[in-house]
C-alpha cells in the first residue's frame, strides 16, 4: 500500500486504526467481444473447447459444394492447430470423429432466415446449424471472433486455440450491410480490394459497392469502349497512373468476394462525374469534343450529352459488359450531383438508363437524386444527404441508408485528422455508431429500409493504408448499426468489445484509427 | 476542482479555509519530436516558415547529380505545397529566389563528419549545409520531422506545411545504424522492402542487411547455379509458395536503397542454415543426396560439406555473382549456429570463405561464431548473444552489436505478443532504447563498435504487416541508440518524442505496436 495515501486514509477517517480493507471484486472481463452483437448469446469460459490436432471440421456426405466450400474455409482457418480435413460424415459412420465441428445445413428452420446460424459450443465439439451457407459462414466468423486472437495468425509458435462454451443464436436485423470503396478518385488494385473484402467478413458485411467510374478516372475494362481505360484509367486525384480492373480481374474479384458471401455491386456514375468517360469518347459530349482529363477534387461540373443516340448506345454497351459478368442483381447508376442538366432532361435520362439495367435483368440502384423519377418498384435508393429518398420510400420503395454525417467513411474523425473531408461532419467512432437507422431519416421508416451502407470516396486516400485508415473502426461500427437489433446496441458495450479488437486488427495488418474514445487493449 | 479531493486537501490542512490555489502552468508541449534527437538544437515557434507555392528548394549549379537527387527527393516531399521545380543557382543570379531552402556542400566542414549537416531555418529560408550528399539527405529527414505530420500525405485537402525556425547541427554517434530483413523464413517480395527503406530512411538509418538464405529457403537468383531458386527458394515455413529476388529485381531494390543513402548488405549464410542449398544441389551434401526441403522453425541442423571442392566452387560462384551486383563494400557470411561440423573444420572454411570474399575486393562480416578464426583487420564481426566477438575486438577488429535482448526485433514484445520469438527476451520499447552500446558487451569498448543492428528473424512473419508489427517502435529506438550521444538519449524525453509519431507512422501506414510505455498521440 502506498504510505502516502494510508496517510490521508487514516487523518480523514478519524480513527486511530485504519479503515477495514474493502477489497471490491475486479469487475468480470467481458465474456466475449464480438462484433456484431449477436441476437441471444449465453456463454461460460469455465467449460472450455480445445483446438488441437484431434479435432475435426465436419459436413454431411452430399451437402452442396458451397457448403463444403465454407467448411474448407473453417478448416484453413483453424490450420495448423486442427486437422487439415474437411470430413464428409454419413449417417452410417459413428457420430463422433474425434472432437467435431459441426456444420449443420436445416433448410426447415425458418427463423434463422437467410443469414442467420445457431451456434452451439460444448467441451467436446460445436455443431453451426444454419438454413443457407451464409448463415454458416457468418456463425464461422462469430466462431472467429470467440476465438483466440492468434487465430489470425497461423505462423504463431505454440499457438493455442480455444472456445467458450454455450449457445449463440443469431440473424441480421437488415439485409444490405455494405461499403462501397471509390476506386476511382484513386485507384485500388484488386489485391487490395480482397483485404477489404476478408475485414468485411469478419464483420458479417455482405456487400461490396464499387464506385467503378468518376471524373478522375474509368476503372473497369469495356471491350466495345476501350478508350475508356486507355485514356479514361490513365490518371487519378493529383495526376500520376491510374489504373483499372480487366474484365478477368473483375470476374475474379467479384468470385473472390462472392466465396466470402459478399455481393460485388458495380456503379457506373452518369449522367454527371462521367468526365472521363467524356475524355475518351468525343460523341458522348455535345459539342463532339473531348474535355481535359480531370486530377482535381470538383463535382458536378461533368455530364453526359443525355439526349443524344450515342450516348444511349454508349449506356447500353456499358450495362451489358458489366451486367454480364456480375451474378449479383444489382447495378448502380449513380445520378449523383447533375447540375448541367435540366430537371426534365435529367429524369428522362435515369428513366431510360432503368429500362436499360432492367433489360440486363438487374435491379437498379441510384443516390437519392433519382427518387423522383418514374421508379420501378424494384429499383432501390440510396440516401446520403437531406434528400429525397422519402419519395421512394413513400411509393414502396426501398432505400439503403448511408447519411452523410454517421455512415460517410471518408469524413476526418475530428479536426486533427489529415486523411478525409469534413464538409459533411466530422465523425467520431461514437458517431458512427450511436444512431438508429430507423428514425434517422424523416419519411423512411424501418419497413422501407434494405440495409445501411458505408461510402468510402477517395479523393485523398492514396494507399489501401489510408483507406484502412478511415474505414476502421467506423466500418465495424457500422457493421453492428446493420447487423445487431437497436435494443441490443448499447456504445458503452461497443467501445469494450471494440478496444478488444486492437490486437485482431494487428495482427490482420489493417491500419486502424486509434480514437481516444475506445479503451484499446495492444 | 473535483469536490472530494478538495475535501481531502481541507482536512489534510487542518485549517478553516481551503488552501491557495496554486495553479501549475501546463508544461509547454515539447518543441520538436525529432528521431533520433540531435546533437545540438535551438528552436522557436513563435517565428515560422511558411511552405507555400512561393518557396523553393535550390542547388548550387554544377553540383553532383547526387545532390541533385536530394534536392529533387525534397521537391517531391514538399509537392504540391512548394513549387515544384528545383532551382539551379548560380552566384551571378539575386540570390533570393522567393522563399528558398537551400542545400550547399561545403567539405570543408570537417566537423560534420561523412553524415552531417547543419541546419539554419528562418523566416524567408532555410540552408542546409553539409560535406555529402548523405549529410544533406540525413538534413533533409530533420526538415520532414520538424513538418506537421501531414507531409506525409501529399492529397491532403488544404495541407499547410510550416517549420520552426532555429538552428540544428547533427552528427551520428556510429558509422553503422542498420536493420536485417530475413527474407528466407518468410519471403518479403521488393515492394514491401522497399516501403521498410523508406521507413528507415525517416529515422537515419543507413545499412540493410538482408537474409537471403537460410534451411527453409534461398531468396537470389544465381545464373550459374539456377537450382538454388528454382528448389531452394520454392518455400517457406509453413510450406506453400516461396519466392525470390531475380539478380535484376536485387539491382533494383540496391539502386532504390542508394537513392535513400542506405547501404544493402548481402548475406548468405553458410556453412549451417543450408538445407535450401543443399536441398537444391546434391553435391553440396557429403553423401551427395539431396535432402528434402524444410518447413519448420529449428535450427543447426545443416551442414555444407565444407572440405570439398565442390562446396568452394559453389561459394566462390555464390559470392562472386552478388558481390558484381552490390556496390556496398560487405558480404555478410553468416557463420552461425553450427553444430555438425569440427571446430578445425568450421575454422578452415570459414578462413576459406574469408578469401574469396576478399579476392571479390568486399569486406567480410559474420556473426561472432567466427571470431576464433584467423580474421583479416577489415573482417567485421557480429555480436547477438554472450559470444567470442570481444575476441575480434581485441585484435582490433570492428563489431556491430545487435544484442538479442536488446535489438533482435522478433523477441515478443510481451508475453501476450502473438508475433515472435521469446527465447532470448521479451523486449518492450524501453528495454529496446534503454542501453548504452558501449557499455554492454564486456570487452567491446566503445572504440571497437562500427555500429548497432536490429535483426528481423522471420520464422514468425507471414506478411509485410507482421513485419512491420515487430519492427516498429522498435526499431526507431535502436536508431536513435546508434545515432544520438548517449548523453543526449532519456527514455522520459524518447517516449514523448515518439508518442508524437503515432499519427505519422499511421499517415505512413505502418503497422506498429502500440506500447503501453508510451503516451501516444492518435
Amino acid at each position: 500500500m502506498n504510505k502516502t495515501l494510508f496517510g490521508i486514509a487514516l487523518v480523514i477517517g478519524g480513527a486511530t486504526q485504519p479503515p477495514p480493507l474493502v477489497i471490491e471484486p475486479a469487475p468480470a472481463p467481458p465474456l466475449h467481444s464480438i462484433i456484431p452483437v449477436p441476437a441471444a448469446i449465453a456463454l461460460s469460459v469455465t467449460e472450455q473447447l480445445v483446438i488441437d490436432s484431434g479435432t475435426f471440421v465436419v459436413v454431411d456426405r452430399g451437402v452442396s459444394p458451397e457448403v463444403k466450400a465454407v467448411g474448407q474455409y473453417l478448416v484453413q482457418m483453424l490450420w495448423p492447430s486442427a486437422s487439415p480435413n474437411l470430413v464428409n460424415w454419413s449417417g452410417d459412420q459413428p457420430a463422433r470423429v474425434g472432437k467435431h465441428i459441426r456444420l449443420i445445413v436445416e433448410t426447415g428452420r425458418l427463423e434463422l432466415g437467410d443469414e442467420g446460424y445457431d451456434l452451439g459450443i460444448r467441451s467436446d465439439g460445436v455443431t453451426l446449424r444454419a438454413r443457407t451457407p451464409a448463415g454458416l459462414f457468418h456463425g464461422v466468423q462469430t466462431i472467429r471472433q470467440l476465438l483466440p486472437h492468434s487465430v489470425e495468425h497461423p505462423a504463431m509458435v505454440d499457438r493455442k486455440l480455444w472456445l467458450p462454451t454455450g449457445n449463440i443464436t443469431d440473424t441480421p436485423r437488415f439485409e444490405w450491410r455494405g461499403m462501397m470503396l471509390d476506386v476511382s478518385r484513386h485507384f485500388l488494385p484488386p489485391a487490395d480490394v480482397k483485404k477489404f473484402v476478408d475485414a468485411m467478413a469478419l464483420y458479417k458485411l455482405n456487400r461490396l459497392h464499387l464506385h467503378l467510374s468518376d471524373d478522375q478516372g474509368w476503372r473497369i475494362e469495356i471491350k466495345s469502349r476501350p478508350k475508356l481505360t486507355a485514356i479514361g484509367g490513365s490518371t487519378k486525384v493529383g495526376g500520376g497512373p491510374g489504373g483499372f480492373y480487366t474484365q478477368e480481374e473483375y470476374r475474379n474479384l467479384v468470385a473472390y468476394a462472392a466465396s466470402r458471401f459478399i455481393t460485388v455491386v458495380p456503379e457506373i456514375d452518369m449522367p454527371a462525374h462521367t468526365n472521363a468517360a467524356l475524355a475518351s469518347y468525343p460523341e458522348l459530349n455535345c459539342d463532339k469534343i473531348a474535355p481535359p482529363l480531370y486530377t482535381g477534387i470538383s463535382v458536378g461540373f461533368s455530364a453526359l450529352c443525355v439526349d443524344s443516340a450515342a450516348v444511349l448506345r454508349f449506356v447500353k454497351d456499358v450495362v451489358r459488359e458489366i451486367s454480364a459478368m456480375t451474378p449479383g442483381n444489382y447495378f448502380h447508376v449513380g445520378g449523383d450531383e447533375v447540375k448541367k442538366l435540366t430537371h426534365a432532361q435529367y429524369i428522362r435520362f435515369i428513366e431510360s438508363v432503368q429500362q436499360v439495367v432492367n433489360a440486363n435483368e438487374k435491379r437498379m440502384i441510384g443516390w437519392a437524386e433519382i427518387s423522383p423519377a418514374a421508379l420501378v418498384p424494384g429499383t432501390i435508393v440510396q440516401n446520403w444527404i437531406r434528400d429525397s429518398s422519402f419519395v421512394h420510400a413513400a411509393r414502396g420503395g426501398k432505400i439503403i441508408i448511408s447519411p452523410s454525417t454517421r455512415a460517410y467513411l471518408d469524413m476526418k474523425y475530428d479536426s486533427t485528422t489529415i486523411l478525409g473531408q469534413n464538409w459533411a461532419a466530422y465523425i467520431e467512432v461514437k458517431d458512427a455508431y450511436d444512431w438508429d437507422p430507423a428514425t434517422f431519416i424523416p419519411g423512411v421508416p424501418e419497413a422501407s429500409i434494405l440495409g445501411v451502407e458505408g461510402p468510402l470516396w477517395s479523393e485523398t486516400t492514396m494507399t489501401r493504408e489510408d483507406y484502412e485508415l478511415l474505414a476502421f473502426p467506423r466500418l465495424i461500427a457500422l457493421a453492428e448499426v446493420g447487423w445487431s437489433q437497436s435494443a441490443l446496441r448499447k456504445w458503452e458495450d461497443f467501445r469494450i468489445r471494440l478496444g478488444a479488437h486492437a490486437k485482431r486488427q494487428a495482427a490482420l495488418g489493417l491500419n486502424f484509427y486509434r480514437s481516444s474514445q475506445v479503451p484499446w487493449v495492444h
